[in-house]
């Protein structure tokens, strides 16, 4: 089945998995924090001298904040890859719960740790590897090869609608690899298809010019109850989204979605174990719960503050009162909609006084499950982990897909695990998941040109 | 109208206000804050120190926390008068909005600045000082004194239901002068013959193990959430308290209490101004406000806290949710009444997981105006000030004087006024008022003999 230039190209990945580790670990000691905005320049550099050598032209782009890096590798061939990945990582805090420096990758029982090894400075390297072993062992590249590294990606991607919109054709390919992905809590390879879309808003009430004496409650008006009633007027106790025409362009899944989540077990016991729940949200079970997973709009209180948190007893009525409420949102969801529906509802519901003080987002985006890429995708997988990917619609998560999209049919896979922990202290990967990851974008590619 | 022998008296007060205050200023040196503990025996020694040579039978009563000192003088007096002091006081901190030390007394423009002055080692001194008058004069003490000086007032006076329980006899007495008191926003001087009861509750719901993604948030509980939904079935928007049975015990203002309340201005501008506002809560006016102001029961947030609360958008969905609530309680309400219908309501609710972690409060405790006590004070007042004293029956406050009222009818005067900031930066006393409540404490004394 494999054929024999592949062959060639997969032996060079076995043989220089020790050289590709080397170079990942020279770019995770980079702590290429994207929410300090340090050590951004040096590690585009670093991406940048690292595809140049393979014959791509690379472009560092300037924006707003850190660099885009883009590398083009045209070969005149009938189909184009696309990869998306960023050079940007989570902080690493709280240090002190990290069992190894986040910024000294370590090995400890088949494990790489450190800080951006699974999200996604090992999808990159191994994506990088993956393409110079075709070069290395001058096998013929049979797709023309495209990369878009950015170094936002941890912030919101701030910088990435301008890039596209400037970028357009750039952005155009048969096919794409997105930043993130692995293997499951059972171990078997997994691809995302999409991704939620997001609406983030920081709500404000500002009843007091200063803190009073709770005393004075029975005469002053209070804000955090105020935020109270505005969060509970949002959503009802059935989770239910109260904001007028809400799920106005909710999308019901398609029946090739429905087919293909019915193939997925999404471990309903081991998630349950996991947060120690007895039931899902609204008791949800089996098919309703996996549509809820992929389809189901939120409402979700990220965070809220007001007053005294700390030990004992003050009595104090809050002068001001905060929260933070993300919106996950489906097709054909928009974030600028639903932020405007979200203020007319405050606005006539009396609570004209919640300012909404930020608010920003994603639309969602999403490829058909039965594209031929996804095919593609998956026979690589089955070549090289021996079984069918776990295709999932989209995950519940969002980024900044929907600008992928239009112009190119975007899979999320990667070299994480269950365990990977990104955006948490004790990041690491498992070095043979990173192995096979990296032979299977170099079946991708080989796979692409018979498609 | 001034007996001569009282002249004596009132002259000796003036003549030694220096003296006086270099007593005040060496108590004040003492970081005696009770939330920390510290310098609580030394300070408690101090006042013993002070009381012991005026002829005062002085015993320090061991607790579970910082000493209470009594002091006892029986004189065979038809009258007896007791002084309920503490000792303790608030935090300092923010170290850094005073502008002198906290804890080094200093003198500007006639106010003495330090933690505590007002509240209330400024009203210690000066009552320590009437005594002394009498004493140094030689002028015959028309009534028996007693003292009772706690280290735990700042921090919910915890020790004195037992002290109260085992000194039952002790706190006998025909009249009493509680802690705080002074000069309204006027300047004149007030007096306060009740604090509200309260009940302070730390509700806490948990619905994850850990917190999750917000992603997740399709198919988890939220613990926010149901908190906010908790919280808004206590109270809904009009300020109706929907716990079942809350108002049950609530009793109306007498018609002497109604009549006393008419003669008050609550300066209804200046407060309005002072928390910048354009109406007070649900638009309450004249009478209404009033009678909200001196016998409404609240239910308020007095602090919120889940997720993330910082810089920016962290996308969580938080496992745990905190909020602090406080309930002002009028006679004949309960706090342990209350604390069980708010865990009914919430139990007959679907709030079950919203757990009650600590509750604790005071009953409500009230002196009748018509009190002919509250007479005496008001002539020492009108001696004094030249003015009758603004009687408000109860102040929106709480503290602990329910344990005094069913044995002496308790009145608060003090030595601070309306700039005093009290349990904030640059707290502080006007110097001549500290000289005219010293001089009024003289003349209570003396007036109590004609009772």
């Amino acid at each position: 089945m494999v054929m024999p230039m592949l062959d060639d190209v997969l032996y060079y990945i076995e043989a220089n998995v020790e050289n590709s580790l080397s170079d990942l670990k020279e770019v995770l000691r980079f702590p290429s924090v994207a929410a300090k905005g340090e050590h951004m320049k040096e590690t585009a550099q670093w991406v940048a001298d690292h595809l140049e050598p393979l014959g791509l032209k690379v472009t560092l782009h300037k924006t707003a904040g850190p660099p885009v890096v883009t590398g083009i590798l045209d070969v005149g061939a009938k189909r184009t890859l696309l990869f998306y990945d960023h050079y940007d990582v989570q902080p690493a805090e709280p240090f002190d719960l990290w069992d190894s420096p986040p910024f000294e990758p370590t090995v400890r029982d088949g494990r790489l740790y450190a800080r951006g090894v699974a999200d996604n400075k090992g999808d990159t390297v191994s994506r990088i590897w993956a393409l110079k072993a075709f070069l290395e062992t001058e096998t013929v590249l049979p797709v023309n090869i495209k990369f878009v590294v950015e170094g936002g990606e941890e912030v919101g991607s701030p910088d990435m609608p301008e890039f596209a919109k400037k970028n357009k054709d750039f952005l155009k390919a048969d096919g794409g690899i997105w930043e993130f992905g692995g293997a499951g809590i059972d171990g078997k390879q997994e691809a995302w298809l999409g991704l939620k879309g997001l609406l983030y808003v920081q709500l404000e009430v500002e009843r007091l010019k200063m803190d009073a004496h709770s005393a004075y409650a029975c005469i002053l008006p209070s804000a955090p109850y105020q935020l109270v009633w505005a969060l509970n007027s949002m959503k009802d106790r059935n989770g239910r989204i109260l904001i007028d025409g809400f799920y106005d362009d909710l999308q019901p899944l398609t029946d090739a979605e429905l087919k293909a989540i019915a193939k997925v077990d999404i471990h309903k016991s081991d998630v349950k174990d996991h947060y120690g729940i007895q039931a899902y949200l609204n008791d949800l079970k089996d098919e309703e719960l996996k549509e809820a997973y992929y389809n189901a709009p939120t409402c979700n209180i990220a965070g809220i503050g007001s007053g005294w948190q700390g030990m004992g007893s003050k009595t104090v009525l809050p002068a001001k009162a905060m929260a933070k409420v993300d919106f996950r949102l489906v097709e054909d969801m928009n974030p600028d909609d639903i932020a405007k529906k979200l203020r007319k509802h405050l606005d006539s519901n009396g609570f004209e006084d919640v300012k909404m003080v930020s608010s920003d987002g994603y639309p969602p985006g999403k490829v058909p499950v039965d594209h031929p890429f996804v095919d593609v995708v998956n026979r690589a997988n089955k070549i090289v982990f021996g079984h069918d990917i776990v295709v999932h619609p989209t995950s519940p998560g969002s980024g900044p897909l929907y600008l992928f999209t239009d112009s190119v049919p975007m899979v999320s896979i990667g070299v994480g695990d269950f365990e990977s922990r990104a955006h948490s202290p004790n990041e690491s990967i498992v070095i043979d998941n990173y192995r096979l990851a990296m032979k299977r974008i170099a079946v991708v590619i080989d796979e692409m040109s018979r498609w």
